[in-house]
């Protein structure tokens, strides 16, 4: 709640975005918890930010915790920070209890994981596995023209660590599901076996600019009429691909204007499956549907994919070790798919991977009304608690 | 040119916003021009302004030749401005060659024609002919948030004198045609009989707002599947229609975010017909179709009508007045109607109205690309000053 405070909302919500004042704000509070922990803080040169708590052998490679502390615009107290600062409650209770770990334990915060206002999600993780190259991600763009690496500068963000130099010996992240399936089935911990793979493809359909009042329907070349057929078409093909998700969650006519028949209409089609080669397929027939759709109106077409996410299969030993600790523990847990890409979909190409997913309340995210239960929330700190000790090795404990 | 350069934008464009600085400022401009004619500047409560050039009987009401001189965001040199300039033109033609008139001669910039900033379309001449209330007018609200009446008074754009309280002997509005109907048919003189209606409709439809990796597309409340229907069936029952012109301008979505099914689709549908009977059952079929389209698709709908023109039949004297000068003087002219709203309309109920059009290339408009051949201007002004002057009487005239 304390970091919820951090960009607050007066709806109870949350806006920290990437690499503002308030996200800096966010990391810097972060930071200071973690330095009165005892822990280190390192930040490598894409903004990602790790504190360290030192194990007894430092030679070693880490065991890490983490997620993100950026938000939606209008997002929630949980997604995100959650995963951040269950990371710090671990190593506080590690401390309250003088537990040492044989390899050091990093909690880390990757850079703009939510893609909100630099358009690469998962920016820090995606740079730190590979996946994304560095001076792309430094000169991604906000809508108000701001460069990311200069935004890094200017709030003191960007450390002198190489991106992707840690070596990991497992990672694990927590992350509220935001999705009904925990709740309605009231299981505590979903166990991430597979990611779905996403594909984000932006149509631009150009028409002619007309006078609502003036040019005649048969002469019109109107591009949002292609795009309701568009939207249409891609739900119904969607529908019969069992398992398949397609959003229109953004279109924008220019000029917008009540009286003015739009020149353009800008739409981005989101499309998810776990397969890859059915959201290959699904992504080639929206193009084609797109393309026949436009000829047949007269309307131009620019299509362009510039989200690619295959689906992932998370480590299943490190599934596997999620599931012990929970059936040990006694708190219901199920295989879950994710349908959402999170910081753990790129690092489970660099490291053993674990993503784990607690309830929230109704599947509500990215929304001031996002909610989890404290209960759910401590469940999923405890599973990985034990998961990671299990990683890192208890070098000695307290005897009390 | 001189007044495009006002608000001139590098694309060869007009950007005067009604109520803003450069929107004042075409404003003095005019009234600068004006005065060094000999004219005296007055202004009423909503930002009208009248340059008069005195008839020799004070005691006759005024013929009055006018327009508008702010413009879209993004708009050209000729829309409104020619109108208001054409007036003055007819001033100094009349300086020029020392003739007075009985009746007084009145140049009219009437406020807020264009409906960009502030909602209502031709604002100015609305309150002036009974149309809206003052106090709505002046309660209306741009985006930014800004209040009609606060911003009048900003500028320093409101007068003393009571909206309405002058009696109009004629009204003349000359404007360019905005569509392609003069220019393919090589006639220079629209006389126009008729005015289509209008009715903007306002849908509002709600759905559930979710994430688009997580939510089953058979458990979605997706208000753009609702709206992008409605776009298509609305554009197919207008086709049935004759003489029928159905546009959705704007369409927004919130968030508005790739990966977010949208909570919320605000469309805005305009209706346009020159039989009211026909328009009132357009959009009653639309407002049905909302209704029908969004019960079966289980979202919400808030349906409101926000403007409504009823269409005109112009003054047939007025019209044929036209019709004779130019007969007279030679130049080609034609019936046409209307398909957009003018300050005209408006006059229409409160004065014997002559609307006149002429070409304007591709019949292209609201674009900087807006373009009028200045022989056809000047053609436009000739045959409104032969009229003006039958209207208002020639008391002497210089013997030459």
């Amino acid at each position: 709640m304390e970091m919820a405070a951090v960009g607050g909302t007066p709806d109870g919500g949350c806006s920290r975005l990437a690499l503002t004042d308030a996200d800096k704000q966010g990391l810097d509070v972060f930071a200071g918890w973690a330095r009165a922990e005892g822990c280190a803080i390192a930040r490598d040169r894409i903004g990602n930010v790790f504190a360290e708590r030192p194990g007894q052998d430092p030679a070693l490679p880490a065991v890490v915790v983490g997620s993100h502390l950026d938000t939606q615009p209008n997002g929630g107290k949980f997604d995100g920070a959650y995963g951040v600062l269950a990371g710090l409650e671990i190593v506080r209770t590690l401390n309250d209890h003088d537990v040492a770990t044989r390899a050091p334990l990093l909690v880390a915060s990757w850079s703009n994981e939510e893609g909100a206002r630099f358009p690469h999600a998962t920016t820090g993780s995606s740079v730190f596995s590979g996946a994304l190259d560095l001076d792309a991600a430094f000169d991604q763009r906000s809508p108000e023209g701001a460069r990311f690496e200069d935004e890094l500068g200017r709030l003191g963000l960007a450390g002198s660590e190489e991106v992707g130099g840690r070596e990991i010996a497992a990672y694990f992240e927590l992350h509220i599901e935001q999705g009904p399936v925990l709740e309605s089935t009231r299981t505590t911990i979903g166990v991430v076996t597979r990611g779905q793979g996403v594909r984000g493809l932006e149509l631009a359909i150009g028409g002619i600019e007309g006078h609502a009042g003036t040019v005649p329907l048969d002469a019109r070349r109107d591009p949002l009429i292609g795009a309701a057929e568009i939207v249409l078409e891609t739900r119904a093909r969607a529908q019969r691909v069992p398992g398949a998700l397609a959003t229109v969650g953004r279109l924008s006519l220019e000029p917008n204007s009540r009286a003015v028949i739009p020149g353009r209409v800008t739409m981005v089609v989101d499309l998810r499956h776990v397969d890859v080669a059915t959201l290959d397929e699904l992504e080639d027939d929206v193009r084609r549907l797109a393309e026949e759709t436009t000829t047949r109106l007269g309307l131009g077409l620019e299509a362009t994919t510039f989200l690619r996410v295959d689906p992932v299969q998370f480590d299943e030993a490190s599934a596997d070790s999620i599931r012990k600790v929970a059936r040990r523990l006694d708190i219901p847990f199920a295989d879950v798919v994710s349908g959402a890409v999170h910081d753990a979909t790129r690092l489970e190409s660099v490291a053993p991977t674990a993503l784990v997913f607690v309830p929230c309340r109704d599947g509500v995210s990215h929304n001031p009304a996002e909610h989890a239960d404290l209960r759910d929330l401590q469940a999923g700190c405890d599973v990985v608690l034990q998961a990671a000790l299990d990683r890192a090795g208890v070098a000695h404990e307290r005897s009390s």
